[in-house]
């Protein structure tokens, strides 16, 4: 079965790309409120369920332990540009951890955030693994390992204490695989697990709400949602999908990015969760995808909507900043 | 009608992004030789058909009047990574015009072959026209313009001659538009016109034989040939799929890779010309379904087997050099 072409890319008055794609919105009990394509089959959610993998840095009071802050704990869930803000704030976390850059395996990257990369190299500096975009949720492994008295050398296993309760927090929060197909790694080392959109979404309900969860589960899914509301520069970074969608909604829209065009969201008001992924794996899709269902679901005031615009046809210019085209959304959301 | 998936990328085991296209191989009459997806409606082939765009150049006796050489006309062809010899060449061409970096308009942009781009910072040195993937084919139009005593100034509108001719060789060589809708405009401000993909692989097959055109294009299409296959460098650079090819196969595969997912071909000694897109503009997807392409028509020795094989399955490695997934080719040409 092919999923609905759901964005296009218009260029001289034509249709120039197209991506299909699948979405699920779902209540906390796992009643499907909207379902496009195919919500069943299993997808990587990547880095878009770091809030999921953070949870036991929070439930299991090491946050408290470490007095963490917001822009920590908003660190921990994100995918970030490598900003300065960024990596002083991770080295922030690890120096209370009681530990340094040293101690992260995620790998080395410039900063994905051009600016920032360049600012860099013309500095004579060289990047290192707190520039990695997965650095904050990194340093709150090791947080993690550290506060509760284990070991953190090679948290990235499957088999290290700390991962495995990462793991099982994921799976426990969309039904995402533990062993066998379905378990890949991550571009940070870490294991990534497979689970269905409807899962996913149902996931980010319970993230949203707390229904369903534990006390200790509801109150670290609410910290976290806080924190990502309170410092939303922190999930992400400039000019970024995730950070200017919770500087416009707040508290009322939790949304997080993953790799290969992944994107979920938790819109509390509603108590719906949100996830889904471009075939292709195109973030641009996945972004106008994610637009497209906060316009459809969500109530609007008029600044919202006129915020929201800019997200919902996005502008191709070209090198002399000439408009050369646009996204727009196709199908069912159009 | 929605196109075939023909690439899929492998991740723990499962399928984790696929990615659909069509793709028209047709002999120089304009016989199709084989046909997957909807090969009739209008794709904006961008830069593949670069070499279509450098017939005037060759065919006014511009280039001989300058003595270009084999790597300018390589050059003139090219999305190049910025290297040094990239960016020398071009400077090269322009001052054979009597002109430097100021008379193109292609905009700006830093090497997108990163190394060179860092390179460039860590120097302390600013990026500049020259760098831009286009400049190659742009210097080309200064040359065209220059050595037939045409004023290249706004020589990137549709209406100045030499655009003209560009646009009337384009639209010969593939039936593409010249007015209308299926214009647009690209990357580097340069009108780009879309045509079916049949037609456009009826243009490479031409291209790639001489057959049904003129003496003159046919003499000026060898020429863009030869320069290529001698000088695969020159079109695309370092790690890139149109010098890694062109450099295994010399002159029996002409290739050359345009944004949004296109890649065209010539195979002269089947007298076979190809145009394929992949529908979302994933080039990882149109190098992976040009090499299956390859695979599948081209007579290979053991050794050119052996070379090609890391284009038909590439690697995904992360950060920490640890391989995370596989593209394999999908549908009929697996």
């Amino acid at each position: 079965m092919s999923n609905p072409i759901l964005a296009e890319l218009i260029r001289g008055g034509i249709v120039e790309s197209r991506h299909s794609g699948a979405i699920a919105v779902s209540d906390p009990e796992g009643r499907i409120v909207l379902s496009l394509g195919d919500v069943t089959r299993p997808v990587f959610p990547r880095s878009a369920v770091k809030a999921f993998q953070a949870l036991p840095l929070l439930e299991s009071g090491a946050a408290d332990k470490l007095d963490l802050t917001d822009a920590e704990i908003a660190l921990a869930v994100s995918s970030h540009g490598g900003e300065p803000r960024h990596v002083e704030t991770a080295a922030a976390m690890l120096a209370k951890a009681g530990r340094d850059a040293g101690t992260l395996e995620c790998g080395v990257h410039a900063p994905s955030f051009r600016p920032a990369a360049w600012a860099l190299l013309r500095a004579g500096e060289e990047p290192c693994a707190l520039h990695n975009n997965c650095s904050g949720k990194h340093a709150g492994f090791v947080c993690l390992a550290c506060a509760t008295d284990r070991d953190p050398h090679r948290y990235i296993e499957a088999t290290h204490p700390v991962m495995r309760e990462v793991m099982g927090a994921v799976n426990e929060m969309s039904g995402a695989a533990l062993t066998g197909d379905g378990v890949g790694i991550d571009g940070c080392s870490i294991p990534t697990q497979a689970a269905p959109l409807a899962g996913v979404a149902r996931g980010f309900a319970r993230f949203g709400t707390g229904a369903y969860l534990g006390p200790e589960r509801a109150k670290a899914a609410a910290r976290i949602r806080r924190a990502a509301a309170a410092e939303p520069f922190l999930v992400a970074g400039t000019k970024r999908f995730c950070t200017d969608i919770m500087t416009i909604f707040g508290e009322r829209v939790f949304v997080k990015t993953g790799a290969e065009g992944v994107f979920c969201a938790a819109f509390p008001e509603l108590g719906y969760g949100i996830a889904l992924k471009c075939d292709d794996g195109g973030t641009r899709a996945a972004e106008l995808m994610m637009a497209g269902v906060i316009a459809k679901l969500l109530p609007l005031s008029e600044d919202e909507t006129e915020a929201l615009k800019r997200f919902l046809e996005p502008v191709q210019k070209n090198w002399n900043g000439i408009e050369v085209g646009r996204l727009r959304l196709a199908g069912v959301l159009a």
